[in-house]
Parts: structure tokens; sequence; C-alpha cells
């Protein structure tokens, strides 16, 4: 069973905006055991909607079209559809009805033009949309199946989750994909594959895919053989234990979960709480932390010392230390996890100061060069990076690389 | 004149990733003038490839394939390509030399299957890729331009703009687009468009575009008539002229330009500095002003006091006053902007704390209220935010707010 979708709207063919709906269809879909083989991105011209939508129709078994049914005369998903299937459009009472209930809900005077998005090609079934004016629509065609649905993330998301994968299995017999799935971190991709691949390579019944970014490496392993599940939950059970074996602390999770959660449930677990210290990330590292809801249960703040005069008399840095070791340095990095501990009374310090480029590095000291210091009440101790990427990106991966720090300390 | 894109690659047909490249090569392509009409994203199998090539040369003056042209396996680029083409595919001598130079120089031994990278179909032109071993190929077929290119980023972006673009200009005679742009902050997209719509429909030779993301909104005015170029400057200087009188201090920017950025410069040219002390926004304020390089220059430092102990030991907030009022309070944030400017000797002083959720809201503090404060030589100010969203969201609206009421006090 093969799936497209074709993401519509001018704005998806500019510089500046990506289609990330996808995403999260071919989620809910992967869950089911449907694959997406193609997603299109296309704009607001009907010859070009109508082209693509036919030729998908061709291809796929479900097809799904995102955007476009809106108000306004660039929104043409619906002329589009019910020509190629050869349709009329006809004012359905259902979506006219939640159409101006919605209207009326928020207060709003509907227009003429709004009554479009009651048009709906002969035979097409009203997906409601809680969150927003324009319905969603349900058409079966031959053996195809067809949606139409609205792209703000918000609408589109509910109707997926509420309405779209009930239809489908309705339709559609769907067994779920069977995969494992583990997430490793402050390991390079390439030393991942070097160490696990003799082992997945031994296992001909299973897919296994490997992708990488910003100092995270994902391991998925696909079972490819959807007559002998039975087998399955066994031998991905073992395969995903000798990996895990092989890998150590550095997996950090078994499903779709941030570093970051994993280390504040950690952290909560455990009863610890922890303060950083920050010079290159500029507050990334403590940004990184606090997109955790509810981290203030063990987050107990942060100093970004930026400059080297808040280091001394903030975090009490030596001035002459900095001017002897430069404020990069071994010293530095410990000496401010040590303070931020005390000054913040937590279990844990933390500190990130390097060179995140792109300029500011030298012989000596090269961009990317980075000192991790943590402390506890025993001490500290220090780890000195060499990251690759531009600013963006070391910044990224040394702000992973201090809270696994932390993750692994908790183990 | 239109171009197509094809991304190639399975893991562009998850869950986890998205093809980006598809957004440099627009840019550069429309600075010609050349629009992108569709984009596809397809996986590695070669029927796939065959069959989303062959329509994009029935559709397109220019198709690009990025990607599938590794050493490996499941690169089948080249194959495909040459297939639909109707051409063989034949061991290249230049091509097989730069790989060659390109092993020798990386110290690695070339394997046999890295000679796959040398195949070019018949008549094909190699496309020399510095930073990557896979070199790219151009081919021009009846009157259509075809690029394969590598997918790593840096890879294609040196090639796109080194190479690709100079190959285009020679085929064809290209034409820049003309267009303004206008970067607006701390406005929505619904009111600027309601303030701007009565003067840019007045303008039937420009086609206006309104995108919006978390706090900016980004107005585009495109020149329709290629044909009368000699009226476009003129008249869309007039247009822009009379949509910043409307806009005012809202427009930061008139090209691509972050808010971070130009914040960064206003305080550079006028010799200020900054500190920041952040509750909810938990380090992504500070994050954004250091994403910015050198922009040690103006920023001092930040507190990030996610606990009530760290707002009143590290900023000396009166911890009756927090018990009376609550952290989330316009005492509490004017505080906390009026101690860090003074902790951190610096010029201004700015502040945030709200609730970002999503739990922790109440009738009288819902998710999303956010106080904002400015402190400078003169004393402290507030502002009071009600922002929609998610975490994420609200996070990076506020910051985005905060960092905009420093420009505008900048001006």
């Amino acid at each position: 069973m093969r799936a497209e979708i074709i993401a519509i709207g001018s704005e998806l063919l500019s510089p500046w905006r990506l289609d990330t709906n996808s995403l999260f269809i071919t989620e809910h879909l992967n869950r089911v055991g449907i694959r997406v083989w193609r997603k299109t991105i296309v704009g607001d011209r009907l010859e070009d909607l109508k082209h693509v939508f036919s030729a998908a129709l061709q291809q796929a078994d479900i097809v799904f079209c995102i955007g476009g049914l809106g108000p306004t005369q660039d929104d043409l998903t619906r002329e589009a559809v019910a020509e190629v299937l050869g349709r009329k459009l006809c004012l359905n009472d259902e979506a006219l009805q939640q159409l101006e209930q919605r209207y009326a809900r928020i207060g709003v005077t509907m227009t003429p033009n709004n009554r479009q998005q009651a048009m709906v090609p002969e035979g097409g079934i009203v997906v409601p949309n809680p969150n927003g004016t324009a319905p969603g629509l349900f058409l079966a065609h031959e053996d195809r199946l067809v949606f139409l649905l609205p792209g703000p993330p918000h609408e589109l998301k509910a109707m997926i989750v509420n309405q779209v994968m009930g239809f489908i299995s309705r339709y559609h017999p769907t067994s779920p994909l069977i995969y494992r799935q583990l997430k490793i971190a402050s390991e390079g991709e390439s030393r991942v594959d070097h160490l696990v691949a003799p082992v997945y390579k031994s296992y001909p019944e299973v897919e296994t895919t490997i992708l990488a970014s910003a100092g995270i490496v994902d391991l998925f392993f696909y079972w490819l053989r959807p007559e002998e599940t039975e087998r399955s939950d066994a031998v991905l059970d073992e395969l995903t234990t000798r990996v895990k074996d092989l890998l150590g602390p550095s997996v950090f999770a078994e499903r779709e979960e941030s570093l970051e959660a994993v280390t504040g449930s950690l952290l909560r677990q455990r009863g610890k709480t922890l303060a950083t210290a920050e010079s290159c990330t500029g507050g990334f590292l403590s940004k990184l932390i606090t997109d955790v809801p509810g981290s203030s249960d063990y987050f107990r703040g942060g100093m970004i010392t930026y400059s080297n005069e808040s280091k001394s008399s903030w975090l009490g840095v030596d001035r002459a230390k900095i001017e002897e070791f430069g404020a990069v340095s071994p010293v530095v990095a410990q000496t401010m996890a040590e303070r931020v501990r005390l000054l913040a009374e937590a279990d844990f310090g933390l500190s990130v100061t390097g060179i995140a480029g792109p300029s500011g590095g030298t012989a000596d000291k090269p961009v990317g060069l980075v000192y991790v210091g943590f402390a506890d009440a025993k001490g500290s101790e220090l780890k000195k990076l060499q990251l690759p990427g531009d600013r963006e990106i070391v910044r990224l991966r040394t702000a992973r690389m201090a809270l696994d720090w932390v993750r692994r300390r908790l183990l």
C-alpha cells in the first residue's frame, strides 16, 4: 500500500518555506504499515494542481492533498480534484452548517466567498475541522482513497489523528509497521555503524537505517517479512539487545524521545538538581533543558557569562587566570561549573566555554574547541571537545554533549 | 522558464527528515528569474526514480536531481537518468581522475565500488565537487537542462554557486526576478494585511505575498511585467515607501536579515550593551542574541533565574514580593531587568517572566501570559503580553518581542 502526499501552496515553492506537515502524516501512516512513496510540492495554479493530482492517482493507493481549501481565489484544490475525478462540485449542506456554526462561534459574519468552502465534489464526505473554518474532504474513487485537508498544522494534525486514520482502517486492513528504534548520543555516525554493522548484517529479515544529526544518531530496525510477523518480536529484540550491548550507555532512548527529556527524567527520578554556566553556547544549553515542560523541578538556573567581566564578577573566576590561560581554558570551565553549582545550591554544575566561530579561532585554539566542565559535591571534571560544523551546529553539539554527560553520570 | 527539483533518498520519506537543499537552489534560481514549479521527493528505488525523472523532463526546462550519486547500491540516480534519456553509462576519465585525486588527498584507498561514481551518461559533462567525492553531472537534452548533484548541503551549495548558475546562464538568457521585501516584527499577519492591503491592491503590476511565523511577518512585492522592467524600480519603490509609512518602526529589515542581527547592529552602532534576565524563556532570548557572530561586542551576559530562589539570591528580587504577587508579575519583571542591568554593568537590562505552558496556567494567569521588563539609566518599563501557541512558539514569540523592544528603543 503506497501513499502520496501533495503539499499545495506557492509559498512552499519559495526559498523561505518548507512543507513540514508531511512528516506528521508520514509518522501516522508508518505506524499502520503504510509507506509514503512520493511527496510533491506544487503551487496554486489550477493546471499544475490537476497535473500533479492526476499523476498521484495513477501511482498511489492513498492521496493526500494538503492546503488550498480556504475561501480565496487561489484556493483551488477542490476544483482541481473535482475536475480530475470527473465529478461536479455541489454545495454541501452539512459543510455549510458547520461553517455557519464555526463563524457564529468566533463571532465573525460569514461572507459569500466563505460559502466556497462548503463546495464538495459529488460523493465526497465532509471531514469536520474542529480547529478552523475549512472542512476537510474524503473521497473513495475506484480503489483509491483521497483526502483533502487544510494546511495549518494544528488543524491538520487533529483531523489526521481523530478522523483520517479511522477512514483508512475502515477501507483498508492495515497492520502496524514492526520496528525498533535506538537513539544514541555523543557518538559519530560512522563509529556507530562500524561497531554495529557486523551484527545487523547477519539479520537478512531486518532492514537497518542510520540517521545522524548534530551529535545524535538514530538506528532503526524494520521487519521486512510481513508474512512472518510471529517471529518478528523475538528477532528484533535479539538484534536490539546485541546492538545495545555493543553501544552501552551511549543509547539514551528506545523510542522517539529527546535527550533533554531523558536527562530531565533521570534528574527527577534521582532527586538531583542542575545549574548551568555558559559562555559560547550563550543560553542554548539552558534553552534545551527548559524546552522540557516541568524542567523547573530540576533546573535551578543558569548564568550566561558571555564577557570576561561577568565570568569574574558573577562566578568569581580569577581575573588573573582568565588572562593567563584565556576564557577558553580548562581552569575557567572547571571554575565556572563549581561556582554556579554553589551559587545555585544545585547538586550538579555544568559549564561550557569554547569558540563557536566563524571567527575568533587561532592556531592554538581553533574554531570548534570547547571545554565542558561538570561539578558535583566531590569536585569537578573536564572534557575537551573539538567539534566540526558551523556556529549553529557547534553550539547545538556542545549543548547536547554537555547534557549527555549529566545523563551518563546519573546511570 | 520552469525548474523542477527532485530530492532523492528514502530517508526523506521518513517522519524525521526534510529536504532543505531545495530552499538554497530555489533562492539562486529566483535571483535570475527562474521559478520552481514543483518539488518532488522520492526514495531510492530505480523504477520510482525513472518515473519521477521522466515526468519532470516533460514539464520543466531545468531539472535538478539531488542525491543518490554515492558509491553504494542504493545510489541509483545516474542509472535512472541514463535509462530515461536513452544514453549509455560510460566510465569518464576526467571524473575518475578527480576521484583518484580526491581519495589520494584525504589519504583513503579507493575501492572498486568508488569507481561507480565516475560513470557518466554519454555526452554528460562532469561538474567538479571540491568538497566531496561524488562528482556532479550536467546534461543538455533536447531543450532541457539536467543537473545531477550530491545531497550533502556544503557540497551542493558550493557547486550551485560556482558552477551550476554559470551553466544555466550560458544556455538560457536569464533576468533577475525583480522584487522588494519588508520584514516586520511585533505585528500579527492579519493586522499587517489589513493595514497595507488598500495600498498594494492598487498596483496591478505587482504580486504581493505575506508570510508569517512566530511574531515575524514577511511582505514580498514581485514585479509581474518582465516586458516593462524599466518601470519596475520606480513603482516598487513607491509601493514600498507607502507601505513603510503605514507600518512605521515595525519594519526592521528590507532584505533577508534576522531580527537578532538587526538589533545587534543597532546596539553596536549606538555603542550600547545589553544584559538579560530570563525566567520562562530559560535561555532562549540569550541564545537568539548570541546566534549572531560577534554578539560579544554588545551582549554582556544573562541570568536564567528559573527558580524563585535564583530570582531572589542572584537578582535580589524581594522574596516577599514574589510571594505576594507571584513570580509572573509586573514587579518581578521590572526588578529582574533593573538588577541584571546593574550586575552586568550594561546600558540596557531586558527581562522575561511568564507561563510558557502547557501546564502551570490559572484563570488569573493563563498559559501565554508573559511580562517583559526593560531597564536603562532612566528607570524601567513593562510590557504585558498574552501570546497564542504551544510552549516552543510562546517562548520564541516572547524572545523576539523582547528583542524587538530593544530595537525600537534604539531607533
